[in-house]
C-alpha cells in the first residue's frame, strides 16, 4: 500500500503564507513533505526560520534534483511564468497561486505539462479556500453543468457590502477595505475587475473546457457603482455583486462575463458578504449547489496550497477532461442581456445599442434606464465602461431569443414611453 | 487520449430517479452510457419506456457480462446488500444511494471491493447533490481537517424550520412536511435520527478514516423538541438544527455525534432552511468552508448518481486514503459537552450525571437547565432520549478540559443556585 510520495519542496516567497506553510509542515510529519529551500527577494530581512533555508538565487531551487515540488506564490506574473516553465522542464511538479500568470499562460503551460508529465495544481489561485477547481474538474461533468456563477473577488465584495449595509459611498467603502487589508493600496486590479477576470479565464477551462484569452471575456469592475445604484437595487429587493458567470446556451455554446449584477436578496450569491467568496453551480436536473468560504488572505491561501501539496503525494493532477475528451466548447456572444444603466447625462448612453428600453427615470437625484441589449454590442463598445455610467445586469439577465422582447418594446411604445426620449 | 470507458448499465428501481436517469442518458449520448436492463419489483405497472427494458429477475442484470455498472437505488437494505455483493463478485462496478445498507455493511463491501478491483461510488447516499464524499476523499486531508458539521436530513430540517418561522408545533410541522413529500408516511427513521446516523457513519470513514458501527455513535432525533425549546433558542439568538458533527480533539481522537443543537443565527448552519442540507468543513489554519444544496428528492439524487456514473468513465474510485495510508483514527467519548435540557418533570433528569449546572428555570410554562456533562454519561444512558426530555447541545458545546467548569460550578454554588434543587 505504498503510494505515498515523499515531497521535497522548494518555495518561492516567504510572506505570511510561506511562513505558515513552514510551520504546519514542521508540525505535521505525517504529511511527508519537507521544505528544503526557500527563495526570497530580500536576503537581508530577518526571518523566523534557520538562515540556511534561504537563498536569493532561484536556480538553487530549480536545479536541485532532490526538490520535486516547486510552490510558487509570488506577485510578479512574468517571473512566476519563468519559474514554473523551468520547474516543468526540470521534472518538478508545481503548486501555484499566481492567478494572473495562469490566466495569461495556461495554454503554453498545459502543453509543457503534458510533455514533461509534471503536475500543475493551483486551487489557491481562485476562491482560495473553496475547492472550486477540484470540483469542476472531478465532479461536474461538462454535459451536466448548466451554469456557474460566482463572487471571486473579496475586495470588491467587501466594498459593495459596506455600500449596502452601512450606506457608505464607494470611496469611503474602498478606504475602509484598504485600512482592513482587504484591498491593495493600488486597488485598480481588484476594483476594475481585472483580478476577477483573471480567475474566470482559467475557471472556464475547468468548467467548460474552454481556453479563452482574457481579452475574449466581457468584463468590468465596480468603479462606477454609485450609492444611487445601490438605492435602486434596494427598491428591487436586490443587492449588487460583481458576478462572474458562465452559462450553457441552447445553441450549445457558452455565455460568460464578469459584470456587476443585481442579485435578489434570497439568492445564494446575496449570502456572500464582506471579503468572502462563493460559487453557485447549477447542474443537471436544474439543482443548485452553493460553495462558500474565504477567497483570499494568507490563511485561506495556505489552506488551499496545503491541500494541493497533500494531493501531490498521491500523484494527483488535473486531467482537463473537458478540454481533451469532450467536443470542445466555445464562447458565444450571440445572446441578449437585460441591464440597468445608471448615468449622469443621457448623452453618455448609446441608446441605439438597445433593442428595447423598458424603464427609464430621470430627475435631479437619479438617472437610469433598464433595457435589453445584444451582448455583441457590449463586447464591441466601451461607452458603458466610462466614468459616470454604471452598467449593472439585472437578476437573471440572459435572454436567448427576442420574441418576448419585441412585444415588450411594442407595449412600451404604445404606452408612449418613447415620446420624451427618442429611441432611434 | 482514449480513457473514455463505455458504460453499460443495469438499474435497480425505476421510480422518479430511475426514469429521470433513463431520459437524461438517452438525451446525452456524449455521456457514453446506455441502460441495458432495469430490474423492477412490480412487472405489471405501465412504464414510460419500452417493455423489453424491464425484468423482475435480478440475475438477468447481475449475470449479464455486457453490463459493467449496476446502479442501485432501492429501499430494502438487505436486498441492496445482496445485489451489490453479487455485482462485485461478477466484476461490475456499483453506484448506490442506499445509505442504510452502506452504513451497515461498508467494512465487508470494502474488503470485497479491494479483492475484486471494482469501483463503489455512493455520493447520492449523503447530502445527495452536495459532493461531500468526493471532497472529503480528495481534498480535505486527514491532518488538515479540524472539524465537520452538517445538516444531513432534510425532513427534520424542514420541520425545525417551520417550528421557527411559522411557530408551528412539532406535530403540525411534521404533518406539513408529510403533505409536501419531505417526510415519509412513517417518519420514524428521519425524525428519530436514524437516517442522519446512517449517513454520518460512512461520512466519518471519508472524513477521518474511521469505520464505525452505527451503534458507536451517540445520536438522537428531534422527536422531543418542543415549541418551548424553540422559544428558548430564540432568546439566545439561536435556531435549533439536528447537527451531525465530528471534531478532532487535542488527544488526536475524534468526537462525533448526531444531536439537536443550538446554532447561532449568524452561523452558516443556520442558513440551511427547509429541506436543504449543508456541510461546514473547518480545515487547517482554522478556515471554514460551507457546502449547500438539496439533500434528498429525486432530482438531487439523480444528479449525484449521474456524476458518479460520469466519473466511472474515467475509472474513478474512492481510495479511502485516510483508512489505508494514515495512522488510523478512532472515536473518543472522553470529553464534555454543554447541553440545554428541556423537561416536564425534574425527576426525569439524572442530575448526578452533570458536572455542573449553570442555569435552570422552572415554572408553569417552561422547565429547563443548562449544564455540563461528560460524553460517556450520554453514551451510557438513555434518560435524555425519553419522551418529555429534550437534550439540545449548546452552540460550540465540546469542552476538552474541565478547569473552567469547576470554577463555574463553584460560582453557581456560591450564588446559591444549588439551594432549591440538590445537585448531588
Amino acid at each position: 500500500m505504498e503510494t505515498h510520495k515523499k515531497l521535497v519542496l522548494g518555495i518561492f516567497g516567504f510572506g505570511v503564507v510561506g511562513e505558515g506553510l513552514y510551520k504546519v509542515l514542521n508540525q505535521t510529519p505525517s504529511l511527508n513533505a519537507v521544505i528544503k529551500k526557500v527563495c526570497i527577494k530580500n536576503g537581508i530581512k530577518k526571518r523566523n526560520a534557520p538562515a540556511e533555508l534561504f537563498t536569493t538565487d532561484r536556480n538553487i531551487l530549480l536545479n536541485d534534483p532532490e526538490i520535486n515540488v516547486i510552490v510558487e506564490m509570488i506577485d510578479d506574473a512574468d517571473a512566476a511564468y519563468e519559474i514554473v516553465k523551468t520547474a516543468f522542464i526540470n521534472g518538478k511538479s508545481v503548486v501555484s497561486a499566481s492567478k494572473k500568470m495562469i490566466a495569461e499562460h495556461l495554454p503554453e503551460l498545459l502543453e509543457l505539462e503534458q510533455k514533461t508529465g509534471a503536475s500543475f495544481l493551483y486551487e489557491a489561485a481562485c476562491c482560495a479556500s473553496i475547492p472550486v477547481i477540484r470540483n469542476l474538474e472531478e465532479y461536474y461533468d461538462n454535459d451536466l453543468l448548466h451554469s456557474i456563477s460566482a463572487v471571486v473577488n473579496g475586495s470588491t465584495n467587501y466594498i459593495l457590502t459596506k455600500m449596502f449595509e452601512e450606506k457608505l459611498s464607494f470611496k469611503n467603502a474602498l478606504l475602509q477595505a484598504q485600512q482592513l487589508g482587504f484591498a491593495e493600496s493600488n486597488p485598480v486590479l481588484d476594483v476594475e475587475g481585472y483580478d476577477a477576470l483573471n480567475k474566470w479565464t482559467f475557471l472556464l477551462t475547468h468548467a467548460y473546457g474552454i481556453l479563452p484569452k482574457t481579452g475574449d471575456i466581457v468584463f468590468t469592475g465596480i468603479q462606477s457603482v454609485t450609492a444611487e445604484d445601490a438605492q435602486q437595487a434596494e427598491k428591487k429587493d436586490c443587492v449588487i455583486k460583481l458576478v462572474a458567470s458562465a452559462k450553457k446556451l441552447k445553441n450549445g455554446k457558452v455565455a460568460a462575463y464578469v459584470l456587476p449584477h443585481f442579485v435578489k436578496k434570497d439568492d445564494q450569491l446575496a449570502f456572500i458578504k464582506n471579503e468572502y467568496n462563493g460559487v453557485v453551480i447549477e447542474s443537471s436536473f436544474a439543482d443548485k449547489q452553493f460553495f462558500y468560504g474565504k477567497g483570499a488572505g494568507s490563511l485561506p491561501t495556505a489552506s488551499a496550497v496545503l491541500s494541493d501539496i497533500s494531493a501531490l503525494r498521491y500523484h494527483y493532477k488535473y486531467e482537463y477532461k473537458k478540454l481533451h475528451h469532450h467536443k470542445p466548447n466555445e464562447l458565444s456572444s450571440d445572446f441578449y442581456v437585460k441591464a440597468y444603466v445608471g448615468f449622469t447625462d443621457w448623452n453618455h448612453i448609446r441608446k441605439d445599442d438597445f433593442e428595447s428600453i423598458e424603464e427609464w427615470h430621470s430627475n435631479e437625484q437619479i438617472n437610469y434606464l433598464v433595457g435589453i441589449i445584444h451582448f455583441d454590442k457590449l463586447k464591441n463598445s466601451t461607452w458603458w465602461k466610462k466614468t459616470n455610467v454604471s452598467l449593472i445586469l439585472t437578476a437573471d439577465p440572459v435572454i436567448e431569443s427576442l420574441d418576448i422582447v419585441k412585444l415588450k418594446k411594442r407595449s412600451l411604445e404604445l404606452a408612449g414611453f418613447s415620446g420624451g426620449y427618442s429611441l432611434s
